[in-house]
């Protein structure tokens, strides 16, 4: 868990089926209410049919990074100073985008839904997801979850024949990482777990040594180091 | 993940801050929309609102499993016949909402909204759930994702000074099991993997030899055995 990061870049190495077959074992270990087990993996590989999702999907995501690129500004600040963590943000992700199509394999995590939609219908899908990365992981391969297929859902659906009642909750490429996978950044600790009423902190809830910070962390009382 | 399954009974025993924070770390390694990490986790142990909140959940669990136990034919059918699954697990319910307020650790799996409320939005909390509940049995714990806070929840938010941005999206009771973890049981792999297409068939999508599954599956050609 503590080095499964989200992975972008891909390596042009397939996935063999044995390895998936234990990837999506590991899934479908995961809870859902009343065992009910609604989520359902669609994977996209070579078929004539994955080959044109994934057409689709490339497109969806590169308009959608191309957006994200304006509205977070990564074109201005330090997005233009070299080696920035968001400079080499941005690099990663107009790869990944930009090389979508050959991403390996493409599973799009969906949801047959037997309530109406709601905000919690997440928690019998995402905990599968979440088994599906960490085995990824422990095999070599790595992923991430996105959203982007929203872009192009309508003609997705129609092309894969994914019926009205299903809801397609996540885009998650998979594939042997270009590079090493880096250490996982997240906030401290102490701004994720409170105890006895909300706010309060649990001083007990502290990260290892050595733990590695996003820039959103620690607290503004150890200020990050400035960009060299 | 093979062997963590949902758990209802706990021992006495309390769990170490140590173990605590190391199940919170795991959940902190999680991944979430744009690396935001919105969850929050509120832990509920032995303060003066813990106390208060476990028994506000106690009388909605037990109010939830009633209804629930209506509603399914819990008293009906194989319900009424001693050691059918129905029967053990109307048992294992009825005792896991009697003993709500002894329970160890209650964790409130919550969500700062960043966003109106929508059905993706717990892609940024269930992974870190599903971390917690996997690193919770490395070390020999266990526990179960529920949602039966709802029916105290305008109460429990006050209590706890939940402010109305913040979703609950998850109540999570954690302790030591009584008796063993036993197998995780869920439906055939080919169930629930398509590929290329909605429904298609991964034929190489097979559970491991000696896997257990519910009464949901295997498929109607392997029945599953008639009760004793």
């Amino acid at each position: 868990m503590s080095t499964t990061r989200a992975i972008r870049r891909f390596t042009g190495d397939s996935i063999p089926t044995e390895d998936l077959a234990q990837i999506l074992f590991a899934a479908s270990r995961a809870p859902s209410g009343s065992n009910r087990q609604p989520w359902r993996m669609l994977i996209l590989r070579d078929g004539p049919k994955a080959v044109a999702a994934k057409r689709l999907l490339g497109e969806a995501f590169r308009a959608a990074w191309s957006a994200k690129r304006a509205v977070d500004g990564y074109d201005r600040g330090s997005g233009i100073v070299e080696d920035t963590p968001k400079a080499r943000t941005a690099r990663a992700m107009q790869h990944f985008v930009d090389h979508f199509e050959q991403t390996p394999v493409v599973i799009l995590a969906c949801l047959k839904r037997y309530r109406a939609a709601n905000p919690g219908e997440g928690s019998s899908v995402y905990p599968a997801v979440q088994n599906l990365l960490v085995a990824a992981r422990v095999l070599g391969y790595g992923g991430v979850i996105t959203g982007w297929h929203a872009e192009v859902e309508p003609e997705l659906r129609e092309l894969l024949g994914v019926p009205p009642d299903v809801a397609i909750h996540a885009t998650i490429p998979l594939g042997r990482p270009m590079g090493s996978h880096g250490p996982v950044r997240r906030r401290p600790l102490q701004e994720l777990v409170y105890e006895d009423a909300w706010g309060e902190a649990a001083t007990w809830a502290v990260d290892p040594p050595g733990t590695a910070y996003t820039q959103a962390g620690p607290p503004r009382a150890t200020p990050p180091p400035a960009p060299a």
